[in-house]
């Protein structure tokens, strides 16, 4: 199944046995402070910059989060679309829970985009689902409902097989819908990762979709987090997730062995190549 | 199923759910001029000096192996065994194609060994499996027979099967037998890491025996292997291999975190307790 996005010039496919897509989750207020400030004060400079720097890290794709307090994303998030826009060639991923937002934000889009993201929620079903249907583009569907995220993989491939029905039933084709099957902290319920693991194994196998995961969760307040979002992103790539939601720079080395590993880069071509970059570097 | 071995003083278990079991790989001269020279002149104080610093990297079980030109296995592995057992107290592995060099080993080794290896080839089982079933030790199985290490899953699986088969035939309990599953390395077929990591998932689903790997090969011939090999790792682990056989210093950081997410490390005590230990060297 092939996942498609686009910009105005480039177009980027997810799918089974080709190299795992990285999506760069840098521009995310969320525990940033320097970029909270700034998208308080409406500048946007810092966002272009992190974007520029992203693509050069290798993202194929841009994330956009607004989201923080004293921020209107109704406005901002169309803002700062355009900016990233102006500036780097790949397709972007909208990122909000606001649906007036990605509303806002998808009028100024130019290609077809990634919607981060809908969830198995009444409201998020209902509001979202129609706009992905109406731009034509492809959406992130988190497994997570009204009851909250479940802590066992049948709960949430129920989630993922309801979030998929009533996605086709407004005409929204299978293969625009990306799986994110919700990495929570072993910090917190060592029970957590194999959880996410198992799930992404039987999504993919009894649905078939293209998977991603925001796979730096998984390590929240424990040391040596690069370390254990490593080991995640082996795992999760090795069960069938064939697109990251991440830090670029970091996790790229890892993906990239990992994708060696299972297949996806014949005659090590990118694995080479990524290595002898970081030689000269 | 749980596999035990066991020297005068310590027992280790290698069993699902528990932390992975580390069988330190280094006592072995293949590759290494230096080791090579020492043990054709019969001097073993480099193979204790080495067998102490495993474990003090945590080396569950010292694997050791005296296959070298100009070396005479059946006399130097009794000797090397004898001199690991003065040193430390952890479990060993006689590692050996010759089944001389491993009756010779057995008779003076105390306690329960792993025995490293039998394989699927006819004369392998005929001569290894009764010094298994004599001395009551337990043994790693190689997928490969007389028609070499097949290139697919089905072809593994089946070898895996006819070990058993003809282990429990004499005598051999299922638990005391642990599949290797062979890896190659993806710089020569990149298929060979799927192909590996497929094995370990089917032996484990059908057959439920314990799994170990000699994961270093999977990177052979490439740069940056220990990237390539924590990749593997931690797939290998999330496939079901419960024991590895590894440079224990190096890889050691990846098990851990792997064992976290898999939750084979209650309360994250093991990952936490060897953050601190790097953060005071």
């Amino acid at each position: 199944m092939e996942t498609k996005v686009s910009s105005v010039t480039q177009e980027v496919v997810i799918a089974d046995g080709q190299p795992t897509v990285l999506i760069g989750e840098r521009i995310n207020p969320t525990g940033k402070k320097k970029l909270s400030q700034a998208l308080k004060a409406g500048n946007l400079e810092i966002v272009s910059e992190e974007a520029l720097a992203q693509v050069q890290a290798k993202a194929d794709i841009i994330d956009i989060n607004m989201a923080t307090a004293g921020v209107d994303e109704v406005a901002l998030l169309p803002r700062a679309v355009q900016a990233v826009m102006n500036t780097v060639d790949v397709p972007l991923c909208l990122d909000s829970a606001n649906p007036q937002a990605l509303a806002a934000a998808l009028k100024v889009y130019k290609g077809k985009p990634l919607i981060n993201s809908v969830s198995g929620e009444e409201h998020s079903l209902g509001e979202v689902l129609p706009l992905v249907k109406e731009y034509g583009a492809a959406v992130v569907g988190l497994l997570q409902d009204d009851e909250g995220i479940p802590n066992n993989p049948e709960r949430r491939l129920a989630i993922a097989g309801k979030i998929i029905d009533r996605a086709e039933a407004v005409g929204i084709p299978r293969q625009d819908i990306i799986i994110d099957c919700l990495a929570c902290t072993v910090g917190a319920d060592t029970s957590a990762g194999l959880v996410t693991i198992e799930t992404a194994r039987r999504v993919k196998a009894e649905l078939g979709v293209n998977l991603t995961l925001g796979a730096s969760n998984v390590s929240f307040g424990l040391p040596d987090r690069d370390l254990l979002n490593s080991a995640f992103v082996a795992m999760a790539i090795a069960a069938g997730v064939n697109c990251l939601i991440v830090d670029v720079a970091k996790v790229r080395p890892m993906v990239l062995a990992a994708d060696l590993i299972l297949g996806h880069d014949k005659h090590a071509r990118r694995y080479i190549e990524a290595y002898r970059q970081r030689q000269t570097q």
